[in-house]
């Protein structure tokens, strides 16, 4: 937050008079400012960076507020969305909530950047009336109207129109019964109710005197809804094709969209689409050397067919997208791009700008590696180029160009090594001119670069869930997402598989696991994705063992997939989805509270949303081979459940249901059934009938 | 913290282009400077205010840095105390600690406050040495080497005398050698040698291109050892004649100073030594009119002999304060003053600046009320006055004329009745000048207020210790001071008694009770104080039933102390002070560590001091009127002990000695004998004979 009052801009100057405490502040008064906001939030890293809300919520601010005495203190809040007008548009009174904690809350309607800013100061005029309240004596009254018809008067000088003539004579009947000794005027009590006319406190609230305000700001960045809720499918439009034989397109994919839809996906992501480098480009299963008709990987953009801002020719034309893209979205699906900032050797940026590159001692451009590994195929940009003005404007222009096509999501590949300022900078300026952009940081890297690139301004980041298999371990890492310091501005968004990472206990193949993985991060996190049909269809080959690698790649080939497979888990990922959309409890990550279960292999947590009190407990056997059973601890108090009173719980996912009481209930999961219960915990039975006992 | 590089001017200022990023940073390189300083420990409110530390004793700095990629990062540090000269004087490198959290020490040699300024960049050369290290091939390593010369030769331009001479030497064998291709120069092995040599490197780190840097900053407030130690005792020097009908004087406080030193304080506190005002004395027991020969409150300020830089002529002149003064520091004592910012109506401000305080509508001067309750001996200053600058001034000339008599510690009264921006402005001048000087805040009101004003810069804060008495009050309130928030700037300095509030317990009268507030508050916290000889000689009487004021207080009337009383706690005090004085663990607050005792009545707990290795453990017997026995759990393996190795106990108190193992050991405390153990806690021990087994 920006603390203007009272800071010590004098004492951090070096000045010594008191007079220079007022450079640095709001005006001459400061040094009789004596209200403080010693607190705000949310703020993230002291206002350095702004706390992420969701449009169309309520945002609960809180400010730290309080003068020297017991002077009564006024505090308010204004806000809008922070644009043309720079002043923000809605006022509030904070209210008090006891030890000096003040509170106040709005509603951003829409998406965008929000400024709220704060006004603290001893409000004289109500600090006048609580002293009279408790005034006893009839001289002490007297002089308390004095005082108070003082206070009307200068009021009146702030007021307009009716008001001001309506506070004057209000402040000279004051006055004259101050000094009205007669016995009609010397009626403690009714002196003391003129003087309290609550109509006269609201008149003179709105003339408030804030020579002397405290003042603080903070920002909030609001995302639209997708941005805390959404479901992503990943799948290489190439492999589209219904014949094997064929590159598959965007006339394709369009047949391939109610697939996706009927899994009920709201985010339909795709790697990069647009020419792939032929210089140097890497063969099947990263073969060095392509062989003829190699399709090379989408990540290797641009050839002489163009650059960021081109299609794959063998894709189809910006109408074939811009016509699938209009599709996706009547089916309820937006369509989300790749952003990898950087270039094949053939990219026409290399030819271009070759001072946006690094150079060899032989002038050759240098390719990206980490020695001994060579990447001859990708050029990364050099972010500390003298021309890094016109880099960051092109890299806009790429962003901007595909919003121009009326994307709204971009997948952002590796932006932790890209340098950090360009983010903030490009997101920001982005979401100035398109609030409902949505970024999603592809980072899987170290935490503290991870947490910088999302208070920098990513919308979504890659999580570590993809390694996280335990109990033990999936327990710690969610419990730190949603109540560790991430949570003001770090939104997770977990996927079981993508191209790149093909994990360990996948490998197995197992059915049990994939469907556990798959409910694991549908539940544990509103924000999910997998990578497909893969991921469906349990693709489970590494390309070597120790490798998370897939075996034939589609980073590097064109696959053929049989969608209609009987195993396939499409269907089970239909229903998760469709429990997912009528659940708000599941569409939120900040109310997740694991339950202890007796089993290592059995983890269990809930999630509720205060708004329709709705509540989901899942529970998940994390061992493939075996049944597992145990008992779940409930402390389900906190939601206002009656201690031993039965309820039940519906299994949504298989439709069973069982009646439970808060406390100690009794579970057992069958792996080769499915691994899970997803339960909507009902607070009434319905009717007799309604349930079934577990027996 | 002031995070300079990266900060998101051009988006805060609206501006849409790269380059407006650069007018709120360092230079016209800012785009791309890629390295991050996220975070910065200690701070306080985001680097609002400084944290607190000790002279002497080492400082550990912590920060978040990295940079995008892979690149090597190098960090240094640069520390002084901040002066005339505006740079600080030491630099250091910081360390990586893994999972880009980097350290660096120094110690402040005095007090004062520090600045320390924090550089963060992308080291080319360590990057390049690093990638050639893992270099296999010949011709990659050939190229390396002329890498490595342009590097060395950029270097050189940035070099001093020969060391520019060496580099650019250098750089033209590595480039030799990296284009000579005969077979004596195609030894992969030695040409990685020779472009790895460790002394080339160091000569390279002289040099650094900090061009791209991020730069950030923070302070230290250091304070004095006596800061974060102290054992204070408060007197009235009026009361301190031998004869009961005289009013006391200096001189008698000079024959009273060894009485106070035996007893081991190293801070002598007086209540306000300046003239009292006459107009509207308070009368004894705090009656509304003065008798006649009545001395009248201290705390009102100021009469026709004088205001806040006069000596009341009772208690004697100016030069006989400064000899008491010298006196009491020869015994190792230091007179700590009353700072109490008001005015009694005869103090000569309320005619020479009427304009200082507020005025009521019959143009009288308002006294100090809060209806009904009414002070009318005491004038508040009004900090709204538009004189404001010159108030300011006046009060901190009166702080400044006590600094000339050579005070340096002072007691302020009330400092939450006074406007907070005037307390950061008038700490931070008088220690800008006088670096050892020392506040304590007598401030006993709402949380948050007592934190903003340590956070603005007092030393010391008295606490709600006065009130806390039972075995979870006092553990949960300690347990927030050793570690809630306010461990980075509130010192507390816990006082059992003080001229205002005889606190319930006290009423009883009981020797076990003083005894065990006495060792509590000496135990739980470094600082701490009595009001004597109230203290020691158990006064109990309250004013009335329910009162915490004093029968006959002092604060109204002189009072004549038997300090020779064989029930005085005097020599209990004296124990007590030098086992502080010879135990570290005791002389600061963060070790402390509560230990589970089985049993309501006791309260156990430990602290120790790393440096020293020395360990007490404090058990107290909160029941005043039983033998209360039990069980304390230790658990020392953090501190190095050995599960099941016995240690010895002992009582510093009472001298006596237990052997004790790691885990549940016996304890029983009569509080008709003593009411607690303050065990040192002995890892070896010195022989057979040097302890007694507890049976």
């Amino acid at each position: 937050m920006a603390e203007r009052a009272g800071k010590a801009g004098a004492i951090a100057s070096g000045a010594t008079g008191p007079g220079a405490i007022a450079p640095g502040a709001a005006g001459p008064g400061d040094g009789r400012i004596r209200a403080v906001i010693d607190s705000l939030s949310p703020t993230v890293d002291g206002g350095r960076f702004p706390a992420k809300r969701i449009a169309g919520e309520s945002v609960r601010i809180e400010a730290h507020c309080f003068a020297d005495g017991h002077d009564k203190l006024r505090v308010t809040m204004r806000w809008g969305a922070r644009g043309k007008s720079e002043s923000p548009t809605h006022e509030t009174d904070m209210a008090a909530q006891g030890n000096d904690v003040w509170t106040a809350e709005f509603t951003p309607p829409a998406p965008g950047r929000y400024r709220c800013e704060f006004s603290a100061w001893v409000d004289h005029f109500e600090s006048w009336r609580k002293e009279l309240e408790r005034r006893e004596e009839l001289a002490d009254i007297r002089v308390a109207l004095q005082v108070g018809a003082a206070l009307a008067r200068e009021t009146a000088a702030r007021a307009e129109g009716s008001d001001a003539a309506n506070l004057a004579d209000w402040a000279s009947l004051l006055s004259d019964r101050a000094k009205d000794e007669s016995a009609a005027s010397s009626d403690a009590a009714a002196l003391k109710a003129l003087a309290l006319d609550p109509a006269r406190a609201s008149l003179v609230a709105r003339y408030p005197d804030t020579r002397f305000a405290a003042l603080s700001s903070l920002e909030i960045s609001v995302d639209r809804k997708r941005a805390g809720f959404s479901s992503w499918y990943e799948l290489f439009p190439r492999s589209a094709a219904p014949d094997p034989t064929r590159h598959g397109d965007f006339k394709d994919v369009e047949a391939r969209l109610p697939y996706v839809a009927e899994m009920g996906f709201d985010v339909l992501y795709f790697p990069p689409i647009q020419p792939i480098g032929r210089v140097n480009r890497k063969g099947v299963n990263n073969a060095l050397e392509a062989k003829p008709g190699d399709v090379g990987s989408p990540w290797a953009i641009g050839s002489a067919e163009g650059g960021h801002k081109q299609i794959l020719p063998a894709l189809g034309s910006l109408e074939d997208f811009k016509r699938l893209n209009a599709r996706a979205r009547s089916l309820g699906m937006e369509i989300a791009l790749d952003i990898a900032f950087q270039c094949a050797p053939d990219h026409p940026y290399v030819s271009e700008h070759p001072d946006w590159f690094k150079h060899r001692p032989d002038d050759s451009v240098q390719y990206a590696e980490n020695p001994p590994k060579k990447y001859q195929d990708i050029y990364p940009f050099d972010f500390e180029t003298d021309d890094w003005r016109a880099l960051w404007e092109e890299l806009k222009s790429v962003i901007e160009f595909w919003i121009g096509q009326d994307v709204r999501i971009f997948r952002v590949d590796n932006p932790h090594t890209k340098a950090f300022p360009f983010w903030e900078w490009v997101i920001g300026e982005i979401r100035s001119a398109t609030p409902d952009a949505i970024f999603l940081a592809e980072a899987f890297t170290r935490p503290k670069v991870m947490h910088r690139l999302a208070k920098l301004g990513f919308t979504q980041s890659y999580t570590y869930f993809t390694w996280r298999n335990t109990k033990r371990e999936l327990t710690e890492y969610f419990a730190e997402l949603a109540r560790g310091p991430g949570t003001q501005y770090f939104r997770p968004n977990v996927w079981p598989n993508t191209p790149d990472i093909l994990q360990e206990t996948l490998q197995s193949g197992l059915r049990a696991v994939f469907a556990a993985r798959l409910i694991l991060a549908a539940t544990l996190s509103a924000n999910y994705g997998i990578y497909g049909p893969t991921f469906e269809l349990m693709e489970s080959a590494p390309r070597e063992a120790g490798s998370e690698e897939y075996l034939n790649s589609e980073k590097y080939q064109l696959r053929h997939w049989s969608l209609d497979r009987p195993d396939s888990l499409r269907s089970l990922i239909a229903r998760m989805n469709r429990v997912r959309r009528e659940n708000a409890a599941l569409q939120s990550d900040r109310s997740l509270t694991f339950c202890p279960v007796d089993n290592e292999y059995l983890i269990a947590y809930r999630k509720s949303d205060a708004a329709t009190g709705n509540i989901v407990l899942t529970v998940v056997n994390l061992d493939p081979h075996h049944v597992q059973s145990g008992w779940v601890e409930l402390d389900l108090a906190p939601l206002g459940f009656e201690p031993g009173r039965p309820f039940q719980v519906h299994d949504l996912l298989s439709d069973q249901r069982y009646q439970w009481r808060d406390g100690r209930n009794f579970v057992m999961l069958d792996p080769a059934r499915l691994p899970a219960h997803v339960f909507l915990l009902r607070r009434h039975l319905r009717s007799e009938h309604d349930f079934d006992y577990f027996v």
